[in-house]
């Protein structure tokens, strides 16, 4: 892996400096090109410690345009970053379009460190690389250049270097004692770290080793691997994006929808009763949560009219208001589509202790936006797989996740659309789309079967709520939620 | 204060049913109204414990479009929180346009807890007073309609309050042991509460006394309040906002900007060795001040082609790329849009040990805004006062502030456009609005005179940058950054 990276590789300073004015004038003109703000670009800078990757994103920053470039060390995690998933940092330092982020150590520190030092297995090793290379896969298919830079030194170079580095008054800070330990495992570190490049080195974002002995050679050779990068992103981003068709697929004859029994009701006394009880046990239950530092997110998907808002409100009045929250999911704002699709629910994930409601989720994927044509087949095709692993990253931190699908049929939904045009303060709930989208019900219906068949994972399970009539709706889903949180606490 | 919230308010069960169908109906049209886009909502709870403020925050996102609404609590600083100044928090969690927030406590609760303790003294309290009252008159100005509550008990209400919650298995939970020791301090409360009400009662953001006693009058009033505020906001959001002229001020003959000295300038020789210099100096001083966990804001400003950006490479290359960032002030994107012009600052300010630089700056607000007619000239008569008070609140929270305009001529800038249209790579910077703002050179020079004499503070003194020749204007820069740092540390 390393052999070739050490080879004697440099650079004279003349070469160097012809060379580097090239670069430097095409780097500055690809980052400010008109097609740059289609993609955004994440430059990682791994490597041996004294291989210079600070060093290397300053330079960086020095050659291009500052302004469009953010750099992150991802040191200590702030008590913000260590209540929710480990990849939320990442996700919630990603650049906008347009925009560049320089990764020192990036994903890959904490993996590589742990497994040189033995504190986690070969497994949880190759599990940690194989999520970077799903979370790199996953970006760079919504539009993020990954350059991936390794820095490396021989373990005479090193020594060479951090010693050079400790001699200079001016660098010698640099050179912690962490350094010295790290170059005394050089060969277990080196073992280590070439089973985390060749692992991750996938066709969409692949490593580039680049010997870090010759400062000249290391920071040209960096440079131009970024350019060529946005060079090739920048030809992708010129042609025009084809038009999406909408899918509009038949719903099965029989599905687990159809099989909902639709008749099933309360009466408003037995509502009542069962209302308090599960409000009851969720206000308790959260409370318990809450010391237990679990957190609990709720999804609600279902046609409109379904009932979601009624819903939702009878669950809030049972959890405390100051450690909740409702994200309604409506059209992206511009600094959300700025990201991937992911990103505005990554960004609203809530702390441990708290509870999340989203009115509509990241299913509008392969609802909304594969019915109506907003993203192509591959991306609402690939979503599936995505929001299965996001949703399992949750899990995993901690977070109890319930979605809720709420099921009415087409009669009932158009008399609640009547009802709404009759009662005045629901009326703000119509609007035209609606009744565009009720003409749209079959494919909808299919989109949702699907998606239910494809995501219901064993810790994010779908509730399909029988929702005609609304108590019966509401009981369960609370019933569902004081269930979850019982199970899991 | 409090004696007429003591004489026994109430209203029995049929009245609360029947007024109360009609708040809520009322409340969730004018939270949907097409101009309730238009301004944001602030609902502050305060008052004594077990007055009810939870409860309170629960029934009106109950009774509300809970989608539109959040609960801020404001317990304990998070470690992002607190590397910050205090009101970085008010701000970060403030709603956007079209939606509201329920604050319980506020930023209230701790001075009125902290003085009640004797923790601070009288000086210190009404500091903290006098902030939130600016804090608010800011906030209406900018579109937040501040609703605000204090629930109160009498002493033997409390008591009895607390008793019934004790009593309730359901609600026992709710009573901590710090009620009872407040409640033990209730005439202290009372007067230090008092004093918090009267000075922060602004006619803009005025203070409604609640009587707690009774659960349906408390409930009843605090909706009808809120709505009778957003109907009124409603009112007012309705009027079409009268269009702006630019503003072209004359600039006066002699200033201290036509006093400078544009023939100041150095050798190559001189500037690569001064240069050096003070990036060394600095690499030391933004070391140490990590160390010290302080930051450093420096923002920059200048007509176009002044230097702004070459001044800011130089900058960061003597900092630590991991603890830098440039944020360069465009046109803001629609979620700042839908906050207060200085929100888009106060969400980008740096963690302690942290360097922030902006590429032009908040200082826009009384230059291309006033200009260009961007806004009312009572909006940017204003600023001064709120940046001031921004940088005063910056400085104490321990952030070093430096502020730079950058002074050429209108032939130096006539010639630079002319090279950067020439130099390829420069050319991305020239767009047609660099000529339009040309014309108004003028305008812009009154202007930022008046913003230099205006905003001169001694926390956050404006320094005044020969920049005809770039290389002294490099190394004044630079220098100054250093001799602050110095002085500072």
């Amino acid at each position: 892996m390393f052999e070739d990276a050490e080879i004697g590789r440099s650079v004279d300073k003349k070469a160097y400096e012809k060379r580097l004015a090239k670069v430097r004038a095409d780097l500055l003109k690809a980052q400010h090109a008109r097609a740059a703000t289609r993609f955004r670009f994440g430059v990682v800078i791994c490597g041996v410690e004294g291989g210079g990757k600070t060093e290397r994103a300053r330079r960086l920053v020095d050659w291009m345009d500052a302004r469009g470039l953010t750099v992150e060390a991802y040191g200590d995690a702030s008590d913000e970053a260590r209540e929710r998933p480990e990849y939320w940092r990442y996700w919630t330092t990603s650049p906008a379009s347009g925009r560049g982020a320089i990764l020192l150590g990036a994903w890959y520190t904490r993996p590589i460190v742990q497994r040189a030092l033995r504190e986690i297995r070969e497994g949880a090793f190759e599990e940690a690389l194989d999520r970077a290379r799903a979370f790199e896969a996953m970006g760079t298919r919504e539009g993020t250049v990954f350059v991936k830079l390794w820095l490396h030194l021989s373990k005479k170079g090193q020594r060479r270097r951090l010693r050079e580095l400790e001699a200079d008054p001016a660098t010698a800070w640099r050179v912690s004692k962490r350094d010295w330990e790290f170059a005394g495992r050089y060969d277990r570190f080196r073992k280590v770290s070439a089973r985390a490049v060749s692992r991750t080195d996938a066709p969409e974002a692949s490593w580039t080793v680049i010997e870090a002995t010759d400062r000249h050679y290391r920071d040209l050779t960096a440079a131009e691997t970024l350019l060529a990068a946005l060079k090739e992103a920048l030809e992708r981003a010129k042609r025009p994006e084809p038009a999406h068709a909408p899918d509009r697929p038949k719903p099965p004859k029989m599905s687990v929808l159809t099989r909902l029994d639709l008749s099933k009701s309360l009466t408003e006394a037995a509502y009542e009763k069962k209302l308090d009880k599960q409000q009851a046990r969720i206000a308790e239950l959260t409370r318990r949560m809450r010391r237990d530092r679990r957190s609990l997110v709720c999804g609600f998907e279902g046609v409109d009219a379904a009932g979601k808002g009624g819903a939702i409100r009878r669950l809030l009045s049972a959890v405390d208001a100051r450690n909740s929250r409702v994200m309604a999911v409506a059209a992206p704002t511009d600094e959300e589509r700025a990201h991937s699709y992911l990103w505005r629910f990554w960004r609203n994930l809530p702390r441990l202790g708290r509870v999340q409601i989203y009115d509509r989720t990241w299913y509008g994927r392969v609802l909304v936006e594969r019915v109506e044509g907003f993203c192509a087949p591959e991306d609402w095709k690939r979503a599936y797989d995505e929001i299965s692993a996001f949703e399992r990253e949750l899990s995993e931190s901690g977070v109890i996740v319930c979605k809720f699908w709420l099921q009415i049929d087409a009669a009932e939904q158009l008399k609640r659309f009547g009802s709404r045009e009759l009662t005045p303060f629901k009326q703000y709930k119509i609007t035209d789309e609606d009744w565009r989208n009720r003409e749209k019900w079959d494919a909808y219906q299919a989109a949702a079967v699907e998606m239910i068949a494809k995501t219901s994972l064993p810790e994010a399970p779908w509730t399909l709520v029988e929702a005609q009539d609304k108590k019966w709706a509401r009981v369960k889903v609370l019933k569902t939620v004081a269930d979850r949180l019982e199970e899991e606490l």
